[in-house]
């Protein structure tokens, strides 16, 4: 089975795992969850920026956003090779992140810094985790694609100086942490009942390994583990 | 004379042209300036997503906002080299340039979209008069900050279009360019009478050529007939 471009040109033949139509399908499905994710976290870093106390900080969310936009081509590149416009692809997904960020739009800068290192750390092992599932291509765009850790450094430095200086902070910031992997299990379930193929390549196939709900839940398990642990490094009890 | 990078270590040696503190002051007032001017156009051009009619629309200019911050870090960068902290040497031109953008507030799509192209492309063409005036590698750094034709065409793409379909739009968008072009001139005089080191540099010194009045008035003539190319690109007067 071969792709074509927009433009009706042969490109590369994709890997035979593309013949499963359905395998094909969840794929697309991921590629445009995340890639709508990154560009709603874009534009959500940008408009954070205003919250930033310093010119320095604003520059330093503003690199943050555009690394994420940054990663939006090559996803976008990608679903089109494998046959779908990267619009639709992403639309099915619109709704749940954009009802993510509603829900939890910071109210100060520090509730913004969280977001950026706790929300965005959440989605991409989720994104890991499943991309462990997939072939070597996909595997490896994915993980390109979350690899986020530059910024850590700035936002642990500087939410840690915060609590230090104010420890209610602590309290209110700890809270704050909770709340978005609350909202983002809620938008995650509400994905998972919607879109039968991505809920179809976890479970696996004749020739691809799933996962079953042991699995599933050792999985959970291993991204509250993560979640806990950034939590810590903010200095945040979670 | 050497310049010290923060951290106090020794780096390659300046360029002797920066033995003159005034012209060097004047080079960090202008990268000053272009950085600041970088980051509020980041800053608004993400902020003019929301008025995308379509997500494909929101990821061009997402992509032009990218861009422009991606310039930053080398502005920054070569003003620490000049010895100066780089959010020291932007901050006399925040209120210059926040203003412009506060009276310039895009009132939809299409003025955002013009706004992107027309005043961002003036500003660039200023940049590029003032740094003809330069040593080799500052001249270099500001060019390649400001080289931006990337999305000309979308925007000469999507405006004609909507003129073709709604002509009303045309005479509002044409009266929209002229407005840019008088709140973009109003804030330049503000800088120019504030920032002697820089006026003195278009003045030109014993070593180093400058501008009269005729030369400053053939610049301006320049600028104005850039400015009415564009308009005339969109489909518009100017």
């Amino acid at each position: 089975m071969t792709a074509s471009s927009p433009d009706g040109e042969p490109t590369e033949p994709l890997p035979v795992v593309f013949d499963d139509l359905e395998y094909r399908a969840a794929v697309v499905d991921l590629l445009g969850a995340i890639a709508y994710g990154e560009i709603s976290a874009f534009e959500r870093l940008a408009e954070d920026g205003k919250l930033a106390p310093t010119l320095a900080d604003k520059v330093e969310i503003g690199r943050m956003a555009s690394l994420q936009f940054s990663r939006v081509d090559a996803l976008l590149e990608r679903i089109r090779l494998l046959g779908t416009d990267p619009f639709e692809a992403m639309a099915p997904f619109r709704d749940a992140i954009d009802l993510f960020h509603e829900h939890t739009a910071p109210a100060d800068w520090y509730e913004s810094l969280i977001k950026a290192f706790v929300g965005d750390g959440l989605a991409d092992d989720f994104y890991r985790e499943i991309a462990a599932f997939l072939d070597h291509d996909t595997r490896d765009l994915i993980i390109a694609s979350v690899d986020d850790d530059a910024a850590s450094a700035f936002v642990i430095d500087r939410v840690r100086a915060a609590i230090a200086a104010d420890h209610r902070l602590g309290g209110r910031l700890a809270l704050w942490g909770r709340r978005l992997m609350g909202e983002a299990l809620t938008q995650a379930q509400r994905v998972a009942g919607e879109r039968d193929a991505l809920t179809a390549l976890l479970a696996g196939g004749v020739d691809r390994p799933g996962l079953d709900l042991a699995a599933i839940g050792r999985m959970f398990a291993r991204l509250t583990e993560r979640h806990a642990e950034r939590m810590a490094e903010l200095g945040l009890s979670s």
